[in-house]
Order: structure tokens, then C-alpha cells, then sequence
């Protein structure tokens, strides 16, 4: 029935979720997936006030979605999936959650959207629960480093959070129910028969709906492998499967080449600024040459900017209008970084969008993509009308996988957005449940401790 | 921000959905509304207590899908979103729902289940239901057709009904949520994001479950759209949107030529025989030769049998060995209807699967697809080992749009299909509500009466 020549990788990825344990996670993975889940909490909180998230609550409470889940930074109980949603979209509302470079992921966002919501349902260790973490956010990468190989042939407007992230939160989300070999594999291939979005959807508030619908695809997905539906093996790689008819030319080992022994999730990395990752090095540019000259806007004649091919693919907008088409506009970005010296939630906001100097300098701004240029580097040309010119020259952006975010700036970030919805007390409260994880009994307690 | 030169197509299908009335449907339009409707909720009971729908109603009750929306032949009530799921799939469970030939899509499953859900936690009169019913598979199919158009560029893998079955539904669902413009193209953008479904499930649970899914997104989107959620008006044929991505060369005038004029869901077709819409034909034809000949199964050499180029890309199985492996196995349906002269639920069955002369019979049948036969033809050749030759040749397929399933036998297969869980009485109560549901006040009364 399956015309691939060897397993069906469904079954490969079954077995190494059944094998992992926190024990034999290597060193670095462990102490990732508590990088991973203090980030995305801090993420979470900060989204949850904003009006995109008000108005899928509504919609949640609309349908029936009335349960006991908690959303962090809210004061509202859903059913587990709505749950799942929510607390997901809250993470990316910002764009501020974490990229896995290489295919720009957000990895966990739909995982530890499912998997918390998934915590309020049956009792599941710290531990466990971040082994989930890790292996659902492996999965999910290694998903998505096939889908996005150039050579693969995937349209590059494919959402790949959406489309990877609900096999990744499968993944997590069967594993904590301790499913079978055979149910495993049809929760992979029932959350693989679900994997989509559009890339159209950016710069409106669905940016952060897709990761949230990829939490819930997910957990549907192991929940109803749970009960007894089933799926075909070969659902991923097999005939009219997801690669053949996503990425005709994928290579399905792509995904499981070295699995258990090289970890795609130590290279997921943590955003320090709240947009677009491929506008980060052009960012670094901008602030570097703000900081060193002090410059006054309206003697900037002209700004000339190189960067990846490919990023203007994904942030093409010039002089947007509202703070989610800013979200992903290379130019806003680039001149906010220039006049303000600053690239925080504050220049994401309208009125820096509406910012009359801001506005100018995206005017007199142009963007060439160079090959050569990885995703993490830009170089800025700044010419004042003066005849001075400034340069500066990204080698790796911050918060690359080769210049991390410290443990420093992680916090951080964490208190700056969860400051936004909690007092001081309860951030420093929810900071210290979240770093300690691994030692609950309960990792449920975060999602109760973080909920308003 | 879009790349398209005209209007998008979201706001051209908004203009249509909110100036639709019953009064201005056409009549045809109207007729076939009420037929697609009672075909589809005969199929829902038919489907009703398949192990498939058994597992997903534990499913669903397991992440807490309690709620007051019934299940049509089935005593549980759900949330709306997991009664949709449930009905839509139930219809699907034997093969046996309809469908738009040229985009194989079986259009009435996602659109009806997910706007009976609604009408549970809204009153809708009868017509505004029908209505909304003509739209939603009005939409899907046109969406199909964009999408399938052989210069499109989609890959055939993709499994129609769940990609575009969404859109449908999130078009009657926003309809009947009194949707103004801009939500409604909110709520289709939400569904086009949404959008997803691989024929590699084809053979498994999956089959049914996936138009359930699409019946979910399309609810989904569209209330999530009523609470304020918005989505670019771009998703469907913008930069990075789902045509782009699904079928690069596809062109968008598809989807609105003579839109209010010509009606798609005028071509939707009623499946006669529970498998494979591209098996049809086929099953015709032997059905014709073994009406004719009285045959001995043993006493035939071989069988040839010509169809349509691309029909073995959907139906390849030979020797299926699960009841799921043989509703989109050529083969078996092929051979049980020599054998047994009927196809029919008894030879979906795993008895007439396993059955050892339907199997003998399959090994000696060869099958070449033919340039210049269309979905709805077939050819076959029946050698006799006594050197007796039979041939039958189908021009249009009984269900076709050239010879639809006639009343009565629409009738029939209510029947056939509702007893298997109503008693005779209860079947022809749920008849005659589903055959004047346009004078009903309140249209959700259909799936009370026929929920156990």
C-alpha cells in the first residue's frame, strides 16, 4: 500500500518518542526545553491582553469552548483545545516567541500549547512534560527541515509553524497519554492530514491564530488516536501523502537523519526583538549605527540595507499602516531601530507605526537582497546629507543560534512582558515555577499559578 | 498588500453570500438544496454507528466536547464544533455521500454538518438553512474547480473535500451568522488558512474524518470571525495565500465565473454505490454484463477492464484486505459486482473483502486506463473460458450528471441507509421533516428528530 521503499517514518518517529526518557536526554536538550518553556511563558503573558486574543476568547466561548484549562495571563477556563489555542496565539501575538532558523519555525508555541492544556486534564510530572516539550519541538523542526529544503519544491508561502507545528504538539500531546505504537503513529499521520496555513494570513491578527489552530490540530490529533481512530502509516511520506502533494521533492530522511543523536531543538533560538526573525540582523545594523552617532533623522539622507535572499519575500511591506502589518515590514523596523535606538514592544505599537519620522526614513530607504547573505546577517549603509556615511555589518544577529540570547536577556525579556498583564510579584512567582519544571509533580501548576 | 490586480475574491464571494435569498435561488437551485440535504442526512444515518464514528464520538467526549447538539442516529449530544465533525463524518463513512465530478469533491458533508451544529444554538428558518446550504457547497465547488483545473498546478494527492470544504462551510456558517461584509471575508480567509487534507488517508478511518475536519474549520472560522478575529481578505488569491501555494498556475476567475448565474451544485451527484466515485463506471458496466449473463465467477478467464486516465491514482488498491482498503479499491468493487450482481453495504462488507471467489477473481483482472474516457465511462470485457466474450460499455455512469439518481431512488437509498439504525417508523418521520425542511421555523428540528 505505501509505495515508499523503506518504513514509513511515522513508525520511526513512534519509536523514539516511546524511547525517550528525561534521563537519556542529552545535557543540553533538558536544559533547552527549560529555555524554551520560560521563554514561551514569558511570550504567553505578554500576548494575553492584547486584542486579538480578546476576540478569539469571545469566539472560543461562542462555540461552547467552556472548560477548566487556565490561559495564562487571563482570567477565563476553556475545554482543553480552545485552551490550547489560546495560550499558543498569546505566544506569537507579538512575534516575539522563538525561530528555528533554518526553516523559520516557532517551534514551541503550538507544542507546550497543547501539552499544557493537556496537563489540566490528567496528571503528568515536570519531567515528563518537558521530555514532551523537547520531543514534540524535535519533531516538529526535523518536520519542517524537509518541507523547507530548497530542494524539497514547497511553495516558501506555506505557513511552516502551522503546517509542522500540530505534528510536533501530536507528538508531545501522545507521548504525555502514553499511547501505543500504532496509535502513535496515527496521531502523526491525523495531525499530518491537518497541516496547513498561508503566509497571507501575516500582518493580520490570524498571524497568531495559525500556531494556536496547529496546538489544536495536534491535540485533536492524539486525543482521537487515543480513543481508537485510525490512520495510514503513510501519511507523511507515503502516496498522496503530506510531502508528496507540500514537497514533491522532499526527502524524507531529512527528518529523521541522526534522530535521538543530533537535536535540531538546540538550534531554535529565542527573539529579542518583537518581530519577523529575518528583520533581526538589519535591526542589529540599525541599532549599531544609532548608537554609535547619535544620529538626528531628518540628517539622514538616504539608507541603503543588504540582506538575506529571501527576507523581502517575507517582509516586504514598505510604509505599513497598522502595527500587524509592522510586525512583519522590514522597513518599519529598520527606521523605528534608526530613530528611536530601540526595537522593543513600544516600536511596535501604532503610534511608532504612524511615527512621522519613521515613516519619512522608510522613504528614503532601499533594500537589496545579496547572495551570500545568510538569514542572520544584513549589512546598513547610513548617508547623511552631510556626505558622513555610516556602516554596520551583521555577521549573526542577535539571538542566533552563534550569539544567543544570554540567560540574562531571556529573563529579562520574560519580566518585561509579564510585567505587561501580572505585578511584579506574581511575574518573580511565575518565573521561579517555570524555571524549576523539571522538579513538579504537577507541570499543570504553571498554567494555575500564570492564569489570572 | 495584495498582489492581485482585481478585487479579491473573498469580497467578491462576501457580495454574493449577503445578497442571496431563497426567494431569488433559482428554482433548480432550490430543488437540488433539498435533495442534497436529504441524501446527505440518509447518509449520516447510514454512518451513524460505524466503528470509525464510535471511536471519534470517544474522542471527542475525551478532550470535553459535551454539549446540546445532537448526533443524527446516535444518542449522545456534543459541542457544536464536535457535533459537526461527528455528523459530517458519519456521512461520509460509506462512500456513499455525493459528489462534484469534475473536482471530485463531496461537496454537502462539511457545509451540512457544520450549519445543523449551528442551528442548534440558533433558531434559522428552513429556507434561510437551504439557503445557506446552496451557498456554502456553491462556494466549495468553485473553489474545487480552481484548484483542480488541470493547468493549476495542485498535486492530485490533495484530498478536495477537506480543502475546499471549509471555505463552503465557513460561508454558510458566516450566512447564518448574519455575517457582515467584512467578517464574512474574515471568516473565509480563516477557512482558507485552515485548509488541508491528504487522499494518503484514503483506506483508513481518516477518510470520513477528514471532511469532518473541514466541516470544524469552517464553523470555526466563521464564528471566530463574528467575535472579531480578522484575517487578510487576500488568503485565497494573494501573495502567499492558498492558491499560490496549493496551485501556483491556478486562475482565480475560476471561482466567480458567472457567479449567481450558473450553479456547480447543480453538476453534484448522488452516489449510487458506497466506494469510490471513479469506480462507478466500472461497477456499471459489470453489473450490466452480469445482469445480462448469469455468470459463473469460476467460469471466467479474465476480465478487462478501461477507465479513466487517472482513476487508478485514486482507486490502485487490488486485493484490499480491510472493508476501508476496499471502498477505493477498483478491483474489488470490480469483482463483487460480477460475482454477486449488486454493490451495495453488503459488498462493503468484510465478508465479500475476504470472500474467496471476489478475490480469485480480482487476479485475474487487468485494468488500463484510456485516453479520451471521461470520469462518468467505462469499458469492460469479460473472457469466458469457454471462449464466450461479454462487453459492456457505460457513456454515463448511473449518478452522473447525465443520468442522476432519479427520485425514487434517492428515496430508496434513505431508506436502505436510515433503517440501519431508526426503526421504519422513526425512518419515515425523519424523511418527511428532511423533505419539507424549507417550511420549517426552525431547522435544527432535523436534527433532533433524527438523533436517537
Amino acid at each position: 500500500m505505501n509505495h515508499a521503499a523503506q518504513t514509513p517514518v511515522t513508525h520511526l518517529l513512534a519509536d523514539f518518542i516511546q524511547r525517550a526518557r528525561w534521563d537519556n536526554l542529552p545535557q543540553p536538550v533538558r536544559t533547552e526545553a527549560v529555555r524554551a518553556f520560560v521563554n514561551w511563558v514569558g511570550c504567553t503573558l505578554g500576548g494575553a491582553n492584547t486584542e486579538m486574543v480578546d476576540a478569539a476568547v469571545r469566539g472560543s466561548l461562542a462555540f461552547g469552548g467552556h472548560g477548566a484549562a487556565p490561559l495564562l495571563g487571563r482570567g477565563e477556563r476553556l475545554d482543553p483545545l480552545n485552551a490550547a489555542v489560546i495560550n499558543c496565539m498569546s505566544s506569537a501575538a507579538h512575534a516575539f516567541d522563538d525561530t528555528h532558523l533554518k526553516t523559520i519555525t516557532h517551534p514551541t508555541g503550538p507544542v507546550a500549547g497543547a501539552i499544557l492544556a493537556l496537563a489540566e486534564t490528567k496528571k503528568i510530572s515536570g519531567e515528563k512534560f518537558l521530555t514532551a516539550l523537547a520531543l514534540g519541538i524535535e519533531i516538529e523542526c526535523r518536520l519542517a527541515l524537509a518541507i523547507t529544503n530548497p530542494d524539497a519544491g514547497a511553495h516558501g508561502g506555506w505557513y511552516i509553524t502551522g503546517v509542522a507545528g500540530g505534528v510536533g504538539a501530536a507528538a508531545a500531546a501522545g507521548s504525555l497519554l502514553d499511547l501505543d505504537h500504532d496509535p502513535l503513529v496515527s496521531a502523526l499521520a491525523l495531525a499530518a492530514t491537518q497541516a496547513a496555513g498561508v503566509r497571507a494570513t501575516h500582518g493580520s491578527m490570524a498571524i497568531a491564530y495559525v500556531p494556536g489552530l496547529a496546538a489544536r490540530n495536534g491535540l485533536t490529533a492524539a486525543y482521537m488516536a487515543a480513543a481508537g481512530l485510525a490512520c495510514n502509516d503513510f501519511t507523511i511520506d507515503g502516496r498522496n501523502g503530506l510531502l508528496e502533494v507540500m514537497a514533491p521533492r522532499a526527502d524524507v530522511a531529512d527528518i529523521t537523519r541522526n534522530l535521538g543523536a543530533d537535536f535540531e531543538m538546540l538550534k531554535n533560538a529565542y527573539k529579542p526583538y518583537p518581530c519577523g526573525i529575518v528583520i533581526h540582523p538589519t535591526i542589529d545594523a540599525c541599532l549599531e549605527i544609532a548608537a554609535r552617532h547619535m544620529l538626528r533623522p531628518e540628517a539622514i539622507e538616504q539608507v541603503e540595507l543588504e540582506v538575506n535572499p529571501g527576507a523581502l519575500k517575507l517582509t516586504w511591506r514598505k510604509l505599513p499602516t497598522t502595527a500587524l502589518d509592522a510586525q512583519v515590514s522590514l522597513y518599519h523596523w529598520a527606521a523605528a531601530a534608526l530613530v528611536f535606538g530601540e526595537a522593543g514592544l513600544e516600536q511596535g505599537k501604532l503610534e511608532c507605526v504612524e511615527d512621522k519620522q519613521v515613516r519619512a526614513l522608510q522613504s528614503r530607504m532601499s533594500v537589496v537582497e545579496k547572495d551570500g547573505l545568510a538569514t542572520d546577517q544584513a549589512r546598513a549603509t547610513v548617508r547623511m546629507k552631510s556626505g558622513a556615511v555610516h556602516r554596520a555589518e551583521i555577521v549573526h544577529a542577535t539571538g542566533s543560534i552563534e550569539r544567543p540570547m544570554t540567560e540574562e536577556q531571556i529573563l529579562n525579556k520574560f519580566e518585561r512582558l509579564a510585567t505587561r498583564v501580572l505585578s511584579d510579584e506574581r511575574t518573580a512567582e511565575v518565573l521561579e515555577i517555570c524555571r524549576r519544571v523539571a522538579a513538579l509533580d504537577d507541570a499543570g501548576e504553571v498554567g494555575r499559578v500564570a492564569a489570572q
